[in-house]
């Protein structure tokens, strides 16, 4: 659609004005600036008027609402119901959990004022919901019958972000789903929270296909006030790592101070289990700097809201004919089930609207020219490799559904391969230094376990605990800090 | 799923309790109370600890869905695209528009710290998004060629309400969406307006089975800063009419303060004509109140998240032979895309788990005894008029979706003969004032459209102008009021 591709977008003409509405630098040298052009040339988000807030546009929240669709399906077909909750927590109940609040309180906006009067207790938007929601669960929840209770919300959240906003990856405003779980025992709990991390990984690998490393975290990396917390970690092109997300064993750490009990099939008052796990729209910044290149976004053919980019080219004359064939070409795809748009702009000419369909990420493009009338065919190009194919307008609807096959599992091979190089380890503590401080990535290192170490490592080179896998190598080392026996062998990176 | 009805309708046991979980008041005898019990005991909403807040539970939150859907499909076909904009908005972008904040001020809740910081400028949490939403458009907004500008988006509203509230008709946070578009005329923002209001009327109409009066509001009842505004209106059983969603044109009122600039077809800078219009979660207390009865809820078929709750009866003995038909029926039904639930709790009796899917709406209930096993059927029974139908086992998908389709035609049926009772019409100020003292419903009068006439109405009857006719008669009497010739014919109102 027309008019949503923010301010940069709009009515170029010639050659000069052309070149400014692409990415004006290379991805691979400077990475931050490329993904903020990427972010606003491409249509998917603008900054909004308070400090790292930002309009979610069509083209992002295509990608978002496709998410909900593919993880809503796994829940619910695991037994989740959707559900929402309030958006305001009084005060008392968010410090009911003593590390949840300290955790929270320095990101949490306050609310004090409704009209012109004064609230006689401060309500916190919700930074995450465990706190609200158990204050009801806690009336739901009385017999091992009502149990598992499954339940999620999709919602917004907020926490008050003043340094290194970045669209979609760390903002004021996010937009996400939370599960939030309810058990007679610490196995079931434990069941659902990697059922969930599972679903998690499927969706980023096999969808966005984006390769993920999971695992849990460390005492000190947990949600506050977690049992333990697991996580879907992803590696980001300049060497960051991008958690997406995570899923938490809560414990009875929230059911005791919110009274969430129930009367087990002995007939005796219990404390519940519960466990919370949440995706966020930081995802979709993963695809776009995952996946983009030097002419924008790359959009993976599963999520992509539009599969391929018709553009006729046609000189004066020869308009009917071009136009009447790609209507045709149009119409065949959709009846496969196929979203394409046909971009009959006639103030744009077919060089900038190649631009602007690769800006965008859309994975296919179409060209339809009076030759290709002529000889009943047509041009289809790829998105992520640029290779042209001459596809029969007869074997069209098959020949782009194989392509979209093709590109989306090249995608993830490509980004495997990345990864992959991106993963390191490291004998000793210079050698992890070293690593990280070259290029980064993952720097899978032997660690005892002790906060000392892993803060001496933080502090020292930026890198944090990402994941520690679940299932270790038999034989560990050294920790690489403190030269005592290890107790994991934890991936370690920088990360957003 | 168990474990979401809320605190009043778990463990029951024997009769005593049976009855304390039904609906203990009569809708005729004590509407209010009724409806707080079938929202609580039908699992529809439980109370928040902040006044006027809600959780949406799984029944009510499917309904919702069920209208993201409908409607999401029809503003997707007529080129509209979905979006997320911030929550947050600076209270200096609130007051540009200077009827608009007039209509706001008192319900807005104010954001004044982040963490422990003090912002520099309160923050207004949206009540509604014209002026946040602009503050983008005058950016994206540039040629005629932009235009129109189509978005829409699905989230939470918050207003601070302290009177009066009730589950999902009037609340402090509800959930709605809001359409904004941006036109090159006024005659664009016409169609769109009217053409969003037919889809509103179509939505309530054909799958809330809810009959609506359309028509356009007077200058008192208009949207704050609109040109105008229309609306459907719905008569609820109490005689209150409930306002079920508004399509608004409000002109260059905001495109001038918030600077919605674009060059048009003669290249000369024009002033934009935009559109806004909403529906919310206030439609599924409309369908609660509308269409329940003594028992509890009765969900249409077109928006009911379970289609049909199979509850198998037997003795000890015959269980298996019962539960093995049960599941053949269930999956039979499945096939033909219906949502079915088989009852199986082992710790309720059969007449417990009618009550319960009687409380929760469900349409139709099947009853799968021994009897019916031998005999190759099952026992359907209807919600909404309790009658029995024997189907045979091979005719029971093609039995079930002609019972569902003739409930939904039956249930808008009743609710138009209803509204037609509640329909009335008044020659002067006397029967006017009677009606609506009397049992309420609409007063269609004659009116002259000066403010003062419509306020005496407001303040001794409680009753507002709810809609102006789009085709008004010809031929109109004296203004019940002041006698002076009358310009309308508006239906009059109490209303939620």
């Amino acid at each position: 659609m027309a008019g949503t591709n923010g301010s940069e977008g709009k009515g170029g003409k010639g050659k000069v004005r052309e070149k400014e509405e692409g990415i004006t630098v290379k991805k691979s040298e400077d990475f931050s600036e490329w993904y903020t052009q990427v972010v606003t040339k491409g249509g998917f988000a603008d900054y909004g008027p308070v400090q790292g807030t930002i309009a979610y546009m069509p083209n992002s929240y295509a990608i978002w609402e496709r998410i909900q669709q593919l993880f809503g399906k796994m829940i619910r077909e695991t037994g989740h119901r959707n559900v929402y909750f309030p958006l305001l927590i009084p005060e008392s109940f968010l410090t009911k959990e003593k590390d949840h609040i300290e955790g929270f309180a320095p990101e949490v906006f306050w609310v004090t004022h409704g009209g012109s009067q004064e609230l006689g207790e401060r309500y916190a938007i919700r930074p995450t919901s465990e706190t609200i929601i158990y204050s009801f669960y806690s009336k739901w929840v009385r017999s091992w019958r009502d149990l598992p209770l499954l339940l999620n919300q999709w919602c917004n959240i907020l926490r008050a972000e003043i340094k290194s906003t970045k669209p979609f990856v760390r903002g004021s405003e996010f937009l996400w789903q939370e599960g939030h779980t309810v058990h007679e025992t610490e196995k079931d709990a434990d069941r659902e929270v990697m059922m969930i991390l599972g679903f998690y990984k499927e969706l980023v690998e096999r969808y966005l296909a984006i390769p993920v490393i999971v695992g849990r975290k460390s005492e000190k990396e947990k949600f506050a006030g977690a049992l333990y917390t697991t996580t879907i970690e992803l590696m980001m092109p300049d060497g960051k790592a991008l958690q997406g997300g995570t899923s938490h064993n809560l414990g009875q750490n929230f059911s005791k101070p919110f009274g969430i009990k129930f009367l087990d099939r002995n007939n005796q008052p219990q404390f519940a289990w519960t466990t919370s796990w949440g995706i966020s729209t930081r995802l979709i910044g993963a695809v776009l700097m995952v996946h983009g290149d030097d002419k924008g976004a790359v959009i993976p053919p599963e999520m992509a809201p539009v599969h391929a980019a018709i553009v006729p080219i046609y000189k004066s004359g020869e308009e009917a004919a071009v136009l009447k064939k790609a209507r045709e070409v149009k119409k065949r795809l959709e009846d496969t089930g196929l979203s394409v748009v046909l971009d009959e702009r006639d103030d744009k000419t077919p060089g900038w609207k190649f631009s602007q369909h690769e800006l965008e990420g859309v994975p296919l493009r179409i060209e339809i020219g009076p030759r290709d009338v002529k000889e009943g065919k047509v041009v289809v190009v790829r998105r992520d490799t640029s290779e042209k194919a001459s596809v029969s307008e007869s074997g069209i609807a098959a020949g782009v559904e194989k392509l979209l096959e093709t590109m989306q599992k090249d995608m993830l091979a490509r980004a495997r391969a990345a990864l992959e190089k991106q993963t390191h380890s490291a004998k000793d503590y210079q050698k992890l230094k070293e690593t990280i401080e070259k290029g980064g990535g993952f720097v899978k290192a032997d660690w005892c376990g002790a906060e000392a170490c892993e803060m001496k490592i933080k502090d020292e080179t930026g890198a944090t605990v990402r994941a520690i896998p679940f299932d270790e190598e038999k034989r560990l080392g050294d920790c690489v800090v403190c030269g005592k026996k290890a107790k994991h062998s934890p991936y370690f990176a920088r990360s957003y």
